[in-house]
Parts: C-alpha cells; sequence; structure tokens
C-alpha cells in the first residue's frame, strides 16, 4: 500500500504539509489533545516539530508552553520532546516518560494525575478548560473523509470533537489491518440525557469502526511511517512466577468453590513482567475460552488468542514488545473478530466493568497493613506514573487483586508498610494482595484481620518482625483499637528509607541477630 | 386499619409469636441480616429479644455471639441491645450506634466498613459467607403473601433471597400509605449474565412494590407498633449556613457558566445540619424543579417536595426527625409518586449515579492539602460510623462536594490537615470542598495548585499559618516535589492533639501574637 492510498479522500489530501508547518499553527499556551495510550498510537513528527518551535522561542527570549492531554503514557517523540524543551505548562491525565516525570518532580511541570474513565466525560462537561488543537495519529482517512483509527483509541473521539483545530498525523508503518479492529461508540452525552451502554459482553460492537470528523476543522495532515516507539518485553523472573502461582491455585480455588465460573470472568490486567508471568501460567493452566475486557493488550494476550486459550480481547490501545508489534503488523488479519478497541471511556467504563464483572489485576508500589493501596506516589511525594485506570477497575470488579514483589531496591523497600505514604485504593477497593511470599484473602475481614493476613502470607521475612512488632506496639497504644496505628511511626519507614537509603532498621538488629541478616539485607 | 389488616395472607397469620419465641430459632454464631438504614425500619423487638437470650446465656456461662449484617445503621434496639449484651462478633456494612462504636474501638468488636452499593453483590459473590437468618421489618403482608417494604429497603430483597430461615417483624406504626412507594428491581444477576439497569430518570420505575418472598422459609411474625427512632432535627448553626451560601454562590455560578443546568442535576446529600442548611438553601433558591437520587430522605427533602422546589426524590430509606416522621405518617398518600425507595444496590449504583450525573454532597472529618478525604477515622485509628455510600457517589458523581466546618472540638482540632491519617476518598474523587470560610474548586488542578487553593479558601485561620508554614517547609526539602510532604510531621498534628487535645501547636505562637489567639482557640 503507497502512501497516498492512506489518504484516500481527495479533498483532505490537499492539507497535506510537513510537521514544521503544522506545528506553526498551535498557538502558545494552547491546551492540546494528542492521541496516545502506553506508547501506542501517539503523533511522532508534530510533537516533536513543536519542541524545536518551542526551543527556538526560548532562546530567542520567548515565553512557549502547552497543555497537554493524551489517552495515557506517549513515546520519548511526544512527552520525551516537549519535556525535554520545557515546552509543557501543564499535564493530563497520566505519564511515564522519564523525562517528564522528573520535571514534575522537580515541582516545574503540573501534572494532573486522573482516573481514565473520567477524561472524557469532565472534558465534555467542562471541567478542563477549552481544548484548542488536536494532534491526532491515524491509520488511514477513508474517501468519505473518516478516520480510520491507530494502534490506540484513547480520547481521540472526544479530542477530535472538542478541538478548535486539527492535525493529524497518517501513520503508515500502523497495519491496514487495523481497519475494522475499533469500536468507536457515539452513544455519550451529558446528563440528564446519558443512556445506558448497551455493552453487556466484552466483544459487544456499540459503535463504528472510524471517527467522524469535522473536516473544516482539519488543518494540516502530516505523513509519518515511525513505529510506535513500544518497550520491550519484560521475561518472567522467579519472583513473578511465584506471584502468578498464588494467583493460578487463587482462580483454580474459587473456581472450586463456585466463586468463579470455570471460564473466569473478563481479566483485565496492568503490563509488566508480573502480568507476563500470570498470562504465561493462564496459557497453560485449566482455564478455558477466557476473556479480556482491560485497558491495554500486551503480548501474553496476543499468544493467548492465536491459542485460542483467549476467544476476544477487549481495550483501548496495544503495549506491545517491538518484537510483537513487528509479528503482528506482518499478518494482524489474523486477529480480526477477536480485538475489539474502544475508546477508553468505554474500555474503562465504571458501568461495563461492574456489569461484566472483571477480574482486576493491576501492581502497587506499596499497600499498608490494612490493605490500603499506594500505586502512584513514591514515598508520598514522588509520582512514578500515575492512578491511570486501576481505580476505575478495582472498585468495580468482582474481584480485585493487587500484585507486587513483597520488596524492591534490592531488599531495601518493603512493599508492605505499617501504612501507606499515600492512598490511590482504599482497602473497600481491595479484596487480594499477592506478593512472591503468599496471597492475602481480605475479602470480609475486618482491618486487624486483614492486617494479621498481609503481614502473615505477604511480606517478606526481612520485614514480618518489624511489622508484628509494630501491630503489637499499636494495638496496646492506639488512640483506637478499630485499625491500631502508631502515628509516630506510621510514615518512619518511609522516612528512614529517604534519610538512609533503607526502610530496614539500624545495625541494632545486625548485633543482635549476626552478620547473616545484615548481607541478605544489603 | 387493625393490626391484622397488616398480614393479609391467612397461611402466614398462622404464623405470629412472640419476639421471644422468635429469638429463639436463631442460633449462637448465626449470621444474621437484619433490616435497618439510617435509624428507618429496622427490626425493634426480636433483636431486643435476642439480646436478652445472649445475657442469659452469657451468665449461665455459654458462648453466644452472632454476626450482623445490615442496610447501614439501626437503632438503639438493634445494635445498642446486641452490642451491650456483647452479642455481636461481627459487623457489616455500616454502623452510628454508640455502644456498638465503643465496642468496636476497644477492639472487641469486628467491623467490616463496606461501600453500601456493593453489599448485595457481595452477598451474592458469596465473598461474605452464608446467611443464617433474616430479621426484616415490613409494614405489612398482601393477601398473596408478598411482603409490603417499610421505611427503608436497604439490603432486605437479599437478606430474605439468601437467608436460610426468615423472621418478619410487621410494624403497625409505618403508614400503610407507604405501600406503592416501593420499587425493588428484580433485574440484578451474577456475572456474565448482568444487564444495563433500566434507569434514565430519577423517578423511572423498573420494579415492583413488593418483595417477594418463599413461605416456606418464614419462620416466625412478630408484630410490633414501635417508631423509627429517628434522630432530632439539628437547626442550621451560622457556620452551616456560611458552608451552604458558598455552595449555592457555587451552583448559580456553574449554571452561568453553563457546566449545570437551571434544574441542577439529581441531588445526592448525607444527613446532619450543614445539608439541612443547604436544603433550606436550595428551598429559597433560584433554581427549579430539583430532582434528588440519593440515598437518605431527610426533612429539608419532604420540605421542598411539598413546596414544589423538588419534583421528586429516589432513594433508598427515610431519616427524618420524629416530628417530620410523624408529619409524614400523618398524611402520607401526599406524598404518593414523589417518592421511591429502592434497594441499596440501586439507590448506589455507581452506573446509575454516573448516568445520571448526581451532584454528590458528602461531609468530611478532615481533608488534606491536596484534597484526599478522611470520612471514617479519628485520628487514623478509631472509627466513627463508616463510608457508607460516599464512595458510590462521589467517585461517579458529576461533580463530588464535600462540606464541613474547618474546625471541630471547639478549635482544636482542623478539619485541613497536612496529611488525612486515614484515606475514604481519593483526590481524583474531590472536585470541591467547602467549609465555613470559603470554596475550593479543586477541578483540573495539580497538587501543588489544589494545596494553594484549599488552604487560602477553606482553612481556618487559626491553623492557615501553619499550613502555609508546612507548604512552605515541605518544598524545601520534600523527596519529591510533585506532592511535596514532611514525612516526619505529615501525621504529627494527628499525634499532637491525642497527646496534648489540641492540634494547636504550643503557646510559643501565643507568645508571639499575643492572648487574643490563645483565647479563640479556647
Amino acid at each position: 500500500m503507497s502512501d497516498d492510498d492512506r489518504i484516500r479522500n481527495p479533498e483532505l489530501r490537499s492539507r497535506v504539509m510537513s510537521a514544521q508547518d503544522a506545528a506553526a499553527m498551535i498557538p502558545s499556551g494552547a491546551a492540546i489533545g494528542m492521541s496516545g495510550f502506553t506508547g501506542s498510537g501517539y503523533p511522532k513528527l508534530v510533537p516533536q516539530a513543536l519542541a524545536a518551535r518551542i526551543e527556538a522561542e526560548h532562546a530567542a527570549g520567548l515565553p512557549f508552553r502547552v497543555s497537554v492531554w493524551t489517552g495515557a503514557s506517549t513515546g520519548p517523540e511526544l512527552d520525551g520532546a516537549l519535556s525535554k524543551a520545557n515546552g509543557i505548562e501543564f499535564r493530563l491525565p497520566y505519564n511515564s516518560d522519564p523525562i517528564a516525570r522528573e520535571k514534575i518532580n522537580r515541582g516545574e511541570m503540573n501534572y494532573f494525575d486522573m482516573h481514565l474513565s473520567q477524561v472524557a466525560p469532565m472534558a465534555w462537561q467542562g471541567f478542563l478548560g477549552p481544548l484548542d488543537t488536536a494532534v491526532i495519529e491515524v491509520s488511514g482517512i477513508t474517501p468519505e473523509g473518516e478516520l480510520i483509527p491507530s494502534s490506540s483509541v484513547g480520547n481521540n473521539k472526544t479530542w477530535l470533537e472538542r478541538a478548535r483545530q486539527i492535525i493529524l498525523e497518517v501513520n503508515s508503518w500502523q497495519s491496514p489491518a487495523l481497519d475494522g479492529m475499533h469500536d468507536i461508540y457515539y452513544g455519550t452525552a451529558l446528563p440528564p440525557y446519558r443512556q445506558p451502554i448497551p455493552l453487556t459482553h466484552p466483544n459487544d460492537r456499540i459503535g463504528q469502526p472510524h471517527f467522524r470528523v469535522d473536516p473544516d476543522k482539519i488543518v494540516a495532515i502530516v505523513k509519518t511511517d515511525v513505529p510506535d516507539r513500544n518497550a520491550p518485553f519484560s521475561e518472567p523472573d522467579a519472583v513473578a512466577e511465584a506471584i502468578a502461582g498464588h494467583l493460578l491455585e487463587f482462580f483454580r480455588h474459587e473456581v472450586t468453590r463456585g466463586r468463579l465460573p470455570g471460564t473466569l470472568l473478563p481479566l483485565q490486567s496492568g503490563v509488566g513482567n508480573v502480568t507476563n508471568a500470570v498470562l504465561a501460567g493462564l496459557m497453560h493452566g485449566p482455564f478455558d475460552r477466557l476473556t479480556a475486557f482491560t485497558e491495554v493488550i500486551q503480548d501474553g494476550m496476543l499468544d493467548m488468542l492465536e491459542d485460542g486459550k483467549l476467544t476476544m480481547a477487549s481495550a483501548t490501545a496495544f503495549s506491545l514488545s517491538p518484537e510483537m508489534a513487528h509479528r503482528f503488523n506482518a499478518d494482524a488479519a489474523r486477529f480480526r473478530g477477536k480485538l475489539v478497541l474502544r475508546p477508553q471511556e468505554i474500555s474503562n467504563h465504571p458501568e461495563l466493568v461492574r456489569r461484566l464483572g472483571c477480574i482486576a489485576m493491576n501492581g502497587l508500589i506499596e499497600a499498608d497493613i490494612y490493605g490500603n493501596v499506594n500505586s502512584t506516589h513514591i514515598m508520598g511525594s514522588r509520582i512514578q506514573n500515575g492512578i491511570g485506570g486501576s481505580g476505575d477497575f478495582a472498585r468495580n470488579a468482582y474481584v480485585s487483586i493487587f500484585m507486587t514483589p513483597s520488596t524492591a531496591k534490592g531488599g531495601k523497600i518493603s512493599a508492605i508498610v505499617p501504612q501507606v505514604a499515600h492512598v490511590d485504593h482504599i482497602s473497600q477497593d481491595v479484596q487480594v494482595i499477592v506478593t512472591e511470599q503468599g496471597l492475602a484473602d481480605l475479602r470480609g475481614l475486618s482491618p486487624k484481620q486483614r492486617a494479621k493476613v498481609i503481614v502473615e502470607n505477604c511480606a517478606h521475612p526481612d520485614f514480618k518482625p518489624m511489622l508484628q512488632d509494630y501491630m503489637a506496639r499499636a494495638a496496646q497504644t492506639s488512640y483506637g483499637k478499630h485499625a491500631p496505628n502508631i502515628l509516630a511511626e506510621a510514615l518512619s519507614w518511609h522516612e528512614r528509607f529517604v534519610s538512609t537509603g533503607t526502610m530496614l532498621e539500624e545495625p541494632r538488629a545486625a548485633v543482635e541477630t549476626g552478620p547473616v541478616l545484615v548481607s541478605s539485607n544489603g
């Protein structure tokens, strides 16, 4: 397929121009709605051209910054380039770019971390202010002038509708077989006119394959063939495999007890090596005819779709390794009918997550003894990425599972702490916590019962005695004994890490237990 | 209407017996599903008879405790009597009884604090274990053997369906005109069979007026005419009126900006004197044809319904003052067609709250500078009541508003703190905070922007300089500067309150500012 085949509407073909000319149309101070979700389908050229322009303006002593709204994370050509140019004044709703993260954590960029299902509704409600420009990657334009979405859908429908002007990047690297895999729902409205979303199975199609667009708003079209910059596959290690083992045992137990069907329920999962281990376990496990209603489709899900273990997957974006993206593009058509990509307000919609009864599997930074989860803020102040869709899924899931290695930083940080330094998921939204040490089933337990099972089953042996000691003393001295705490110590593990580089206690412990402990903690 | 008119099914009439005989059928260790929501429609006689039986067993040296599941809070004849008898081993999902609260906070009773919309689904999912006995107050029994609900619906449908045996209390104090005001939805299912809930307006009726029941499970019927033990009306004070004033001004502003329709959107509100002030303000404000889709109907809503300001209200229970309950019972029929009482899984359903776009107005214990809200745990460890339905509404609302006086305990506790000691509502679920000092509109703001507006607009002058000082020092020294904190001080205000009885700092401050500050802080 030649480049021109991607732009099949003659009128729009006349608006093709360079990324520099397109970027020149974006005013300083603009709020820009960009495509992009977990490194897929983000614009690659216009943001870089805009970054170059911003650098030139800054060099000339002129101010130039913009607000950037996306679906979720993008790639170095977008968040990286614009952050490096010091060009982002305000960012929402999610970021995982290291340069942008550093700017945010140095206090140089305002970042508004949102539930991903709520971005589009809040934009429509007028709560985010006006949107100046949409910069959207598409995989093609139909003869009728509709837009064929790319490897992510995200908030593109909303940005196209709400922006004053639109710049398109038509990316010929994206597989033409993507056409037909999307389901763009046009039934949303503002209250009091909202209607039930007519989706009752993960594979239901309730919309249309293409974005509608007002052609008069399209001011520029830029051609590109740059690949999505996806992250390499992270191979499961022994810790990830132990976590997956505990979780699969839990699923078997729940099916035996009649609390889950043998086909389980629609799976939602994050990305990373723990998830990869879980998917590999499911691939070879006893459960068949699985489905996924999730945010992103990662390598393991494509393997399971090819194998037939997974019958279909619904998401808003791909999050593939470069190798898998290559494999996918080489023969995407074989996934036709098994994959649906939706707007993120639909992929993550609380109404649908609750109705379908998703099994939510998300990662965490730390959990406390009562089951509150911190997914975002290291030591309570430094943001890692953002809450993403975890809140959309965790609160509304059939069962909400959080998974993590029991330690980080070579054993210096415990994933189980007396009190989390920031809360993203309250204990009501956390039914199961899994580490390589074991699984804590928290359903129907009071705070003290939860603390017992979390510490017993999930904490690392280096930290378990410290947690048990905290709990025992809290039970004696706490102001209230519903969820006993020691206020002066609740965040002391974090304090210790910040000041000494480890949550482990002073060598005092080493004196008592000898050098073995010191060495195991090193 | 004579007592016997309330039990119009002849077969069931034969199962009438004393509360003592009915309570004798409940085994030790049983999980009991009771009716009752915010002091309405709870059983009054059987729990007291059970408490007497438990006390007798304990006096004889025998163990006897039960698990109590309800809709929400009940009355002294239920939670009070059973707690006093030391008869409750485990309690869910909400409690406001002072004796039960004290037992919980002394560590003598296990309490599982749940989102109220999730109680019925989690019971059906099997996550709460088996239910032995249902003890349900009804206002009557139809000739066909269906049950006419009482002044609350709560989880009664689920308890009736899931319990091994059923004990009914038929309460002739309840108005016979309640018949027809309920809407019991029988369309729920477990996934993968869940369907959209076909409700698009607060006044839609999607079910039937009566509970279905298997007559073979009814083992006892007890007659009663004991009133609901509702709380007296709390008159708005100047602080509540100031909060209401700020909130009404916000609504006017939002309507002017086109972000809210002139009829607003369905209102959800808690109870208490701040809510009463807001309702009084709405009663005399510029907004017409209002609706409510909420958890409970309080005095002010009945006033507004009578006045026509409110066209209808949907809830799961009444929460009336004794005077208003008397007025309501004297002529309940005039509210026919304007009131709908639903199961709490429907009144609080995330799907419906999101679809309808409710304006959520809830109270709080404390909020922190970043907009995280603690609704439940005083000093992080002592539970006040429970999260109730606040999480169902706050996360899914069109706009989520939290209201509170800026201080408590005569000025010794600040409602705005550096870090909340417990989190119920994460900052993503808190769009607006209002105190008598002012209103903080947090939409679209980064953490540091939120901190500035919360402290500036909402903090009490006695605490504002302390908060500003904390923020200034945190901005310099914090590990991360996205949401700067000082870990060693984040919970120090709570520590100070626990050890000194006030969050205010040492007289050092008084030396600087003279005796006026001391006196205003007294």
